[in-house]
């Protein structure tokens, strides 16, 4: 971990500060209580994945421009948007080890909050002189909307299917990651193979990383993730270990875990958590993750060899590693 | 109001129309539960005050292009994301004489599809030649979130003045409907000199027709109206009848006036609006109405005369004398 944050900073540390100036000169307000909510999202930063997406997936390209910093820090603001957004969802009580708006400010100011954050990337990103961002920041911005939808439309769906979790994953997450690797590529002059390499690392890189936080909603330390766990099942969302449980444990184990999903039990997530953890839907999740994280390795590989492509390389089997 | 509707019709029917089909044809999904949640905010749909500002602006200074059908309905998306983020703000129980969102499928649905809605405005913006509009719809939706959250932030402070009242109103109506009249003029190709009149006359009006949108939740009629009235009061929201009311008002009405808001009531608007009904309040925030009218009625008067120039006229006047 340590070794991969000093690569990261060789890489595009520079950047990095350009993208931590450029997000608060952007959100700034001359309405002093907006700056002052401002001021709290900024504790709710987390581990930059995707701003070092575009910067890393630029330089294993190309030369970095002004450009990309202006496109990390709208992916950024982006991310934020729905994390503040998924708060109102959510009801999450802990979040990046902070209390979340809607906790501090009520469900108003954190839909406000969210909103304040998608106009500003939009903004943002109106600022470059070519449409070609905006357009697929546009289209991305629809389709995490779309899984989102799609999701909330299968809560307590217990029979929800691999296929439609994947899509709906695919929506929601994997999408925001492959635009910003497509994009950081598409910035730094790349060719179109180029382009579609890094987008397909990014969609697999991003598919793995929901899949593992999925599991680690199961299975994760709170104090170590940072987050409130077992939301998940509290909030009637399936994910891979459980719908693989579901068809592959013993019968009388997957009516015990229908009657958990179903019941009201207090301790119901630590339940459901006692139950799935032994059994080989952990490890069959973890095992998908792989596969998605050794496509996406397999794919950049193809690019000239950089130290930017090796840390792309490391951060990919981070994702699956990672306890956070 | 018959008549009006002629003129508009005569004006620009065919384009009204382009709007409609454009905006299902771009909030059309492959994602089944989407598209009947989009169903379902079809009938939202208002005034479409917004289209036909920047439509008619358009007409008034030059030819109308498919640019214009574009903008329009970027608009009233942008409009109806805030209309659906106010149903999660206001728990308003009755809009456009429906159910709102949130209480047919819950908050979450309603800001999420609110986020569809202003991704996919963004998106149907991005897909001009220049990012002139991305730019200021970029802006201006960063102004109608800022005014969004002073105006939250002002919640229950009784002693709101007039100039914050009008600066909160500004940001968060006059805006858009100043940057629809200025795109409307510049996309058919208006001097600047004609921009900016058009973009005064647009603010004006935004600001008139908000103050008298507060004069109606005081005093209208629900079922003319078409919404729950005494939002305002109930959401300790106050607005310039109210304003004027403790500045000017009798000491002992004042005092009523105050411990009315402050308590809990729960014929509280009604005992308000007995109250303020027959007090010079009412005709002071319509006077002011009236002169932004006048004034947006006057800038006007200064461009060549059209059809679409009279019928932008008629259309300033009846926002100060509608009833709904």
């Amino acid at each position: 971990m340590n070794t991969l944050l000093a690569a990261i900073a060789d890489c595009v540390q520079p950047q990095m500060q350009g993208v931590e100036r450029l997000f608060h000169q952007e959100l700034k307000s001359e309405v002093a209580c907006v700056n002052t909510l401002v001021k709290h999202v900024s504790r709710f930063r987390g581990k930059m994945l995707r701003p070092l997406l575009v910067l890393l997936s630029g330089r294993a390209c190309g030369k970095l421009t002004d450009d990309h910093v202006t496109i990390a820090t709208v992916v950024e603001m982006v991310h934020m948007a729905t994390l503040v957004h998924d708060d109102v969802l959510d009801e999450a009580e802990l979040r990046r080890k902070g209390a979340t708006i809607n906790h501090l400010r009520g469900n108003e100011a954190a839909v406000l909050l969210g909103d304040y954050l998608i106009s500003h990337s939009y903004h943002l990103c109106s600022s470059l002189d070519s449409q070609y961002a905006s357009r697929l920041i546009g289209r991305t911005t629809n389709q995490v909307c779309e899984g989102e939808l799609l999701q909330i439309d299968n809560r307590n769906n217990w029979d929800l299917d691999e296929e439609t979790y994947l899509r709906i994953i695919s929506l929601k997450t994997a999408s925001l990651c492959a635009a910003c690797c497509s994009l950081g590529a598409k910035l730094a002059g790349a060719s179109d193979a180029d382009i579609t390499r890094l987008e397909t690392y990014g969609w697999s890189l991003g598919t793995a990383f929901q899949i593992q936080d999925d599991i680690l909603d199961v299975i994760g330390d709170a104090r170590t993730v940072g987050k409130t766990l077992g939301i998940d099942v509290e909030k009637g969302k399936m994910t891979l270990p459980m719908i693989h449980f579901l068809r592959s444990a013993p019968a009388e184990h997957q009516l015990l875990l229908r009657s958990l999903l179903v019941g009201k039990d207090e301790d119901k997530s630590e339940r459901v958590r006692n139950l799935v953890l032994p059994s080989q839907s952990i490890p069959y999740a973890n095992d998908r993750a792989r596969q998605l994280v050794d496509q996406a390795r397999a794919v950049i590989s193809e690019l000239p060899d950089s130290d930017a492509r090796r840390v792309l390389d490391t951060m990919a089997e981070f994702v699956v590693t990672r306890a956070m």
